[in-house]
């Protein structure tokens, strides 16, 4: 039995710097470190796992997926430690059905949207797609127009999961009048996070001044931020989408957008990349970013860590976190 | 004797909103409210002060300068409570060495132009200039380049007034590796902020991968920023600027920025209007305001406040926040 590092160079490079690799193989052993260009095609791949019947495989991105069957070549196989994001095109269900252990960066990477998320709004709230333009483009300056602030906004977040959570500290320093809309996340987790509830979705559209977008994406909720709920945002007020594009009717929330009445930061949406003859391009009231939340590079290093403590833990028989069970499989994307 | 109110109504409008208007009537009674509009010329505003020899004088940006010979005229006047900002070109010197007590808004609109620094920061860390020109002109996307976050990185201030010491817990959720350089500010003041002291302009910009720009304008401080200092700054590094234009030598700031190796915000320049055929104008790894930092019309009633504040503790002999001494009036520009 061998354990199988399966990590590209620039995945090393960037997930576990500096004494991180070392790390890793001290809690591999014993291992195999193979770099993906070096596994041919999906045979080869195969091929590798009945050799080595790894316990545990520690992978990312380049990864090839595992087969339906791997049981049946990896017999031993218990837990894959995934440094990144995406484990639905990698994982079939049925393994984790089969009792296979997975935890992917799970909530080591939302910080860094939290942070894109608060730039947003700041930028929405400041109107800094409207200056960047004029300032750059048409030698503009200021004109005497009303400028606005998010110290003591009413702020209300559609979703309350990690990323939500992680805005909380970075929003608390403006303002106390934040609540949140989130079906399913017991009252506890909002008493700890002191965050209010709103009793519906309408409710948290028409009575904050900020909406951040952070529900995650399900049959139930794909296009749920629709014409109507929209155009219940109070005037200046702003809207802002670091989740998921498709939560929201984005045919819609560009017919909204042209009306100029409030102000918009997208970092997703429906289709990516946005098409460039996307109706939201070209609005000086909308703030665009092309899907850069995060992990930002610098801090893929968190990802990388989060990993190695999970490995330890396995080792140690402890409790992994983040790990992902059918639910987590069933809501991700 | 009666004491004057000269406010415009949009003074009163967006400085005093609610009954905050009815409170000062209280505390300046007796009173005579006046518009400046119904001042005709310095000669009626002369003869205004005369009739009516106030004690306290309750103005902002629509009065018209007191007089050198002022306590001629009006020899009880004890206090003038300014709202807005701008002293010298309303009061001259001479009327605070012989005793004039001068209040204004003080350190009341500081934290709106930390936050104008916030998003500075993190719009420079994330290149929202470069992405808004891109996406709304030229139909961008994501390109897979190198992602930054203000996670963990190393901010240094330059001064340490009070719209630092605001802008701390907003930059604390991101990084506890903040430093200062700020010759005159006391031990005890960086101790109480946990802030380190950097022992050199110098060290401050080599050593710090984002600096905030935020020293007074004096004769020292004039152009100190220059272009030696700016190449220090690392790559990758990011230098913003909401304090004053002319600390920094802008011509070279425009060849530094030109060269695209740090990424620069500005919301303030060494003339302005900025020129329209500034080399600021037109870069991509530069994100411009213009001098919209605070306060924000919004927030006006946060000066509102203060000014109610430093009235009700003349009235009840405590002491005035913010009072603008000799040493104040000779650093304010």
């Amino acid at each position: 039995v061998n354990n199988i590092i399966f990590l590209a160079r620039g995945e090393i490079e960037t997930f576990l710097p500096g004494e991180r690799l070392a790390e890793a193989k001290l809690l591999m052993e014993p291992y195999v470190l193979i770099d993906p260009e070096e596994i041919a095609d999906e045979g080869a791949w195969l091929q590798f796992l009945e050799e080595n019947n790894p316990e545990i495989i520690f992978s990312g991105w380049a990864m090839e997926a595992l087969p339906n069957h791997v049981f049946d070549l990896a017999p031993n196989l218990k837990y894959l430690c995934y440094l990144t994001g995406t484990i639905r095109s990698v994982v079939p269900r049925s393994l984790i059905e089969n009792g296979l252990l997975v935890t992917n960066w799970g909530s080591s990477i939302s910080r860094t949207i939290s942070e894109c998320a608060l730039l947003l709004v700041l930028g929405c709230v400041r109107r800094v797609s409207y200056w960047t333009q004029k300032m750059h483009s048409e030698g503009a300056w200021n004109d005497g127009s009303e400028t606005h602030s998010l110290f003591g906004k009413r702020i209300g977040i559609h979703g309350f999961g990690m990323i939500a959570r992680e805005l909380i500290p970075l929003i608390r320093p403006f303002t106390d009048r934040i609540s949140a809309f989130s079906p399913g996340v017991p009252q506890s987790i909002f008493d700890e996070f002191e965050v209010s509830q709103e009793g519906s979705l309408e409710a948290l559209f028409s009575e904050n001044d900020v909406i951040v977008e952070l529900e995650a994406l399900t049959d139930e909720t794909k296009r749920i931020v629709d014409e109507k709920l929209l155009r219940t945002i109070p005037a200046n007020g702003v809207f802002v989408n670091v989740g998921r594009g498709a939560v929201v009717d984005e045919a819609a929330l560009a017919r909204v957008a042209k009306e100029g009445r409030i102000q918009i930061g997208l970092d997703v949406y429906e289709a990516e990349p946005l098409p460039k003859g996307s109706p939201l391009r070209g609005l000086d009231n909308v703030l665009l970013l092309p899907h850069v939340g995060g992990p930002t590079t610098d801090r893929r290093v968190d990802a990388g860590d989060h990993a190695l403590r999970n490995l330890r833990s396995y080792r140690n028989g402890n409790e992994l976190k983040g790990v992902f069970n059918l639910e987590v499989y069933d809501r991700s994307t």
